[in-house]
């Protein structure tokens, strides 16, 4: 995964974006347990797991654009149809589909 | 999407074997109505849309598949860095986030 | 399921709500295949398919609501923590991990 | 949410397994932050990102178990429709749907 200076559109991001987020969503997750710890109202818990999962999805998301664009297009004649099995069976790991 | 005499592994699969899926699934909608109207146990319907969900998941993934191999990886290269983009985004969406 | 004159906020509906919904849900998966059929844009197609995911579990919801409201609230106390758990597994399904 | 000494079956779980099971969820994001800082393959870091997911759905179930058992269930005739509309809304929300 290539660190560039400027991020593009979508759901592309370079690693210290992705880093960062995945250091916001620990944080969100230890906000859970204290959440959890002190029987705050359950639904506003899940609430806030829901939003985990939606910020652990955009850094997925933003794997597998670095990924598409930098291994499987440029990957040899030879590789390029394996590693495109691998990343649509990626995809179908996250809709908890596998 | 190109007519393959052989589908392979993973999610692809021929055009005829997705529509004849897409034939099924609707087969399976039609019966859930059915349910519906005949006061089935609400449980027994939501576990058939459920089956229904993961039915039309693999098609969307066999059509993402023949399209990250045939449209994605062979785009010119002007191109290429878009068709990744709208790749991403339409996993993005069947994530249902996006 | 009863059948509501009112339907109220949320996603709660009536039975014919329901079949009506459901029967949208159909035309639109015949559209997928007339879609496919004629080599429409996969991007398309996949879009499409994710329009119709998000109908179905508006449909299960409305489902699960009806009859957290009248199978579990109402049971009694023997099954009702019996039906409690037919349901969180129900969604549990619908999100895919079962 | 009651702590209770003996779990049951299905989803439901101790206030001490949930947050046992989120101590863990903490060290996983803290492992994929090191595998995207250490340039792992990205198929990998998506396949851990989806375990976390799987495990956070999980957890989130356990709680709506939980909710649905002593908060919806026992509630006074008056609140019980309000707080079957706020779990449904909560199911509705971690499927991405909101």
């Amino acid at each position: 995964m290539a660190t560039r200076a400027t991020p593009s559109r979508g759901y592309s991001a370079t690693k210290e974006q992705l880093i960062a987020r995945l250091r916001r969503i620990e944080g969100q997750v230890r906000g859970v347990q204290k959440m959890v710890d002190e029987d705050r109202y359950c639904i506003d818990v899940v609430t806030q797991i829901s939003a985990i999962e939606g910020a652990l999805e955009k850094v997925a998301l933003g794997l597998l654009d670095e990924h598409a664009r930098h291994c499987v297009m440029t990957a040899e004649d030879g590789t390029r149809e394996e590693r495109t099995e691998e990343l649509v069976s990626a995809f179908g790991r996250l809709l908890g589909r596998s």
